[in-house]
């Protein structure tokens, strides 16, 4: 069989750094587990509009395309900051590759390790053991609806418009994807919309509510207004297993959810595709948290949750649970053992920098 | 001079028991202190379906269009909850109110109260003191923009529909309440859309910056990503005096605070119109929290949150501002000897009723 085929994004800011990780750990498998990947390495964001002028060139996508899985670091820089040309910004990069590689399911665990609980800003009797999965849509909405834009109306006066549109086998596809995920989990789901002031949110609540009396009678099924979920989140983020929404709610209460465990520095993310023939999906892997450009270049950045991240894609792309576990399994060790990026930096603890945080895993696995 | 007009909209659930304790503080004001109000009160919500089969008569929206101030407790419960018909649900009540009347600027404020710094599941040395106004649009954006609905596009499939919308001038008018209000408090505003992906978020952005350039160059302005001001709100919630944002991004945004306080049931909001030639403005003010159908008719809930909408509401509406800091002080005072309802309810406090906090605060009085 070909080789398992890689492509690196490692982007801007600290992506590169924290990509550098993962590549260690490729050798690793590469020499002692006899799994072997074929990496290829592209541009994408302010990266790619320094080389090529866009933020995702066309063999980039191809490249994109052809591949097994994405492993991207992160995109985006005050240097880009461009907001009058929406193609010239580094996240138009990876919108692109969301919306043409199909990646309609990103999976967004909110995870307190046991040896970060008092990073957080919640009290430690409130977030201890949390394990949430958000399940964000992730091509549709407002993110990608039309008619779209900025138009002068007269009189000085602009309008900006945006559209939020989902049809049932948008809305179908991703709650299967968390119809399916809590029945490995916990085996409760929660949809969130605002069904009581939006049309698309009516829509979302009856079709995942029909999806449910068809095949997963089984999940225990609930709805909550967007704003109802902000809130629970915070007063008892515990009753959650899953949480399947839309794009832009998805955007918010996941990084809601994200900064209550404390540690961005800790999470990693799955943008999944539809299954083909082979139950092969395309994907692509990415840490929770931005560049960074403020401390960028510097070894400071916590490679973690893109470590994180590459395990996430070691289990869902390439069926390898336990080379996934085994790099979770080295990182808690490593944490429960002190060492502490400056993100995660406490008390008592050992500050490290990036590198020194990758060797130490290295060595625990 | 004619009275102050006031008309009272006790609403569903536990409205019409927190309003009652409005009441008696407007007898107080009456017999004590020579202010009277004319007060007059209608239906709004599940009680105006049942009485008229619609949530909002043309009856009350003319008297609410007549009076200088409206008073409202909650609305919604699932005796209502007929996610089918929009027009038929409470909240649609709610919604022509605020459209209606040209309420436009919705403010909210996040406080922490010293008594109950322990009631957030935040840490007490992260929101200690802790002050924010949010500043809310409330009659635009995806709430109220066309095309809206859900169609039949075949094969089985529906899409619904949802359109944000913003133009020139129903940003600058929000922002310019916002300005002022920060010139009037800490003197920083930091505004927030999702200038990076949707362009009414960028027309947003725009707007608020050249409002800022022309009129409030004294005021600290900042712009922040919807979905990074989630997590700065839970990182370092103090960093904000004043936030300004849309319709949608305001409603998630400001629950996050509002639960990040720990206590809704203390939560005030106060929803503005344009002034007229006066100076007057058409006002509603009304609890943050909901109509809470679970203790509903038990003299269980928390009159605070609603106390406090009176106490905006003689501010905004009245001038008068001490009467409203008599009320501020006398509840902080109440809360400062131990008396908590249920839901603030702490180790070592003494639980009472509505009746009983309401008794407690007039002798205060
Ligand atoms: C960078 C930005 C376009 C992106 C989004 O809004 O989806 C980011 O916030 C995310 O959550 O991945
Ligand atoms: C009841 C509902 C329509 C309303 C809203 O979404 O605006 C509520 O959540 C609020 O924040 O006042």
């Amino acid at each position: 069989a070909a080789n398992k085929k890689l492509l690196f994004l490692p982007g801007d800011g600290i992506g590169p750094e924290v990509m550098r990780q993962v590549r260690r750990v490729i050798d690793w498998m590469d020499r002692k587990r006899k799994i072997t990947f074929d990496v290829s390495e592209g541009l994408v964001g302010g990266a790619a509009i320094d080389a090529y002028g866009v933020p995702l060139s066309d063999a980039t996508l191809a490249e994109a395309l052809a591949v097994d899985a994405v492993m991207l670091g992160a995109v985006g820089g005050p240097k880009w900051d461009n907001p009058t040309d929406y193609t010239k910004r580094p996240e138009a990069g990876l919108l692109a590759l969301r919306k043409e590689l199909g990646l309609f399911a990103n999976l967004r665990p909110a995870v307190v390790f046991d040896a970060l609980v008092d990073a957080s800003t919640l009290k430690a009797d409130v977030i201890r053991g949390l394990d949430i999965l958000i399940v964000r849509e992730l091509t549709g909405g407002v993110y990608f609806g039309e008619p779209r834009g900025i138009t002068e109306i007269g009189d000085g006066e602009r309008r900006g418009v945006n559209t939020q549109v989902y049809t049932t086998s948008e809305i179908r596809r991703v709650a299967r994807v968390a119809f399916e995920l809590a029945r490995k989990r916990g085996n409760k789901l929660c949809s969130m919309e605002k069904a009581n002031v939006m049309e698309s949110g009516l829509l979302w609540r009856q079709e995942v509510t029909r999806l449910h009396q068809e095949e997963f009678q089984d999940v225990e099924l609930s709805h909550m207004y967007a704003d109802n979920g902000a809130m629970q989140l915070l007063k008892n983020p515990r009753q959650f297993d899953v949480i399947v929404t839309d794009n832009l709610f998805g955007d918010i209460l996941s990084d809601e959810a994200a900064m209550m465990t404390g540690s961005l520095g800790m999470l990693p993310s799955a943008s999944l595709g539809a299954p083909d023939a082979n139950g092969n999906r395309k994907a692509l892997y990415e840490p929770v948290h931005g560049s960074a450009p403020d401390i960028a270049g510097r070894d400071l950045a916590n490679p973690c949750a893109t470590l994180l991240s590459f395990a996430m894609c070691l289990r869902y792309s390439f069926n390898l649970d336990e080379e996934a576990r085994m790099i979770e399994k080295s990182i808690q060790t490593v944490l429960g053992g002190g060492m502490r990026t400056a993100d995660i930096m406490a008390p008592g603890m050992a500050r490290c920098s990036t590198t020194v945080m990758g060797d130490s895993i290295l060595r625990e696995l």
